[in-house]
């Protein structure tokens, strides 16, 4: 292999980025083409007129995680089951064009009957270890549907998905809590830890969301406040479950606008965190990659 | 008195009854004229109109409960701070025609910081202890915001809001679930009690609500069972808090559709439970205006 093209092909967005034999990235591209805005059979041209040029060197070789591995993506790439490492979700790679274009398989996981999965995430997994050299752990990657993973000896042994940022999407945007939130106000740290502690109060999130409607009703927080402080009761009530006290360093992936709210909350738990950003999935479909 | 005109005016709909001096409901009438259909200074206008008939006999009384004394009522009419009796609530009984046309305070809780609120569930709490004769007890009233209040000697000493009912709405109709579930589909007792039983693994609402999606992508629940299945995640959600096991009887108030659930559900968990239904409005503000 002499250049890898890596993409991440969510849902709503396309990443993607050109890797020299050692792993450096040479380029970045970022699209508003997630897989919902292609229609059935358009991935090829799509893909073509983005990253043609990079494809074009021979012995380019493409991997894509993400949504695009899905059944409304391009190609399906059935999940691979937990526990799973870089060798197991090599063999269930998909290709496309063999040899030259394939799409990595996501996750999937299974509690008392009910399924879970993740597409992507697992390769920012596997970048993870390889950056931080961390090969066990507790990995936390925070986004619309939030993943938290457990790591040993390099491979993926569990995981368990959050809805964390759609609550707070339809919270603060659909829910009675609208009309007195602002949404776009400035983080206030204060408000978020007060949050965060509230939500560890046994009383549950249906409760507990309710009270951000009467601290606005009693005038005890401001519209910016309370953003930040149903942000904290969100986080607060996924930590809760999560009994991360009893664990060491958590390794926090993703935008910093949210790892930094992770890290705050998981700090005021006694918690120390490090964290990555897009870096990681770069690193996790060049280790994949290499063999 | 003579005979007594009681009214349940909420946020979206109004309910009245004309009641003799031993309590018995001689008519009854509902209508969608909640306080967010009524322009501000329009209340008397409507009240006249839908009630001048009612309250034309000389000596009637009518008292008013729900919304209609919030800000956005009629006039507010300040909370009554909990523990709270028919005495308490009587004395800060907001006068709109001295002696002729009154509204029912609402109840005010706080814990740790953060206030409660409640208007109307009060005056059918105390209805419920009026009809049944238990002075003291759990009474649960199911609805967009729940209401659990601990009653003890005929007042309320305390009770929780559970945004149950609007999280129900926002996930079955704006989240990633509503793609797959079927809202409209009868209801489903052994989805909705595996929902039950599932809330209480310890792992919280933001990881169970997304099993609801999973479920779905393999296959194991069809769109129908799926709506049923979150109710019950999200009622076990509700009693998963309250330790309900630790109590008797419990005493459900509401709509038919509503507390069949919440007494599905009480019933797994090896609690008894006792539904009324509107005649505890009616009964709470006849005892009420009785002194």
């Amino acid at each position: 292999m002499t250049h890898l093209v890596a993409i991440d092909w969510g849902t709503s967005s396309l990443r993607g980025a050109l890797i020299d034999a050692k792993g450096r990235v040479l380029e970045e591209q970022s699209h508003a083409r997630g897989i919902l805005t292609v229609e059935p059979g358009g991935f090829r041209d799509v893909f073509d007129s983005l990253f043609g040029a990079w494809m074009s060197e021979p012995g380019t070789r493409c991997l894509i995680s993400g949504m695009a591995g899905s059944k409304q993506g391009w190609v399906e790439a059935p999940y691979c089951p937990c526990a799973a490492g870089l060798p197991e979700v090599r063999a269930k790679i998909r290709e496309i064009e063999p040899g030259r274009i394939a799409i990595v398989p996501g996750l999937s996981d299974e509690h008392a009957g009910v399924p879970d999965v993740m597409r992507g995430e697992e390769v920012q997994i596997f970048g993870a270890v390889a950056l931080t050299g961390l090969k066990s752990g507790l990995f936390v990657l925070p986004g619309t549907h939030n993943k938290w993973a457990r790591v040993k000896d390099g491979r993926v042994t569990g995981f368990r998905t959050f809805m964390t940022g759609e609550f707070y999407a339809l919270l603060s945007q659909h829910s009675i809590l609208a009309r007195t939130l602002d949404a776009s106000a400035a983080f206030d740290e204060a408000a978020f830890l007060s949050g965060v502690a509230q939500a560890d109060n046994g009383e549950g999130l249906l409760h507990n969301a309710f009270g951000a409607r009467t601290l606005s009703l009693f005038e005890r927080m401001s519209a910016g406040e309370l953003a930040s402080y149903l942000s904290g009761l969100l986080i607060g009530e996924e930590l809760r479950t999560q009994s991360v006290r009893a664990n060491g360093e958590v390794v926090l992936i993703g935008s910093p606008a949210l790892t930094q709210r992770y890290a705050l909350a998981l700090k005021s738990l006694g918690t120390a965190t490090r964290t990555l950003g897009s870096e990681a999935t770069w690193a996790g479909l060049h280790a994949l990659a290499s063999s």
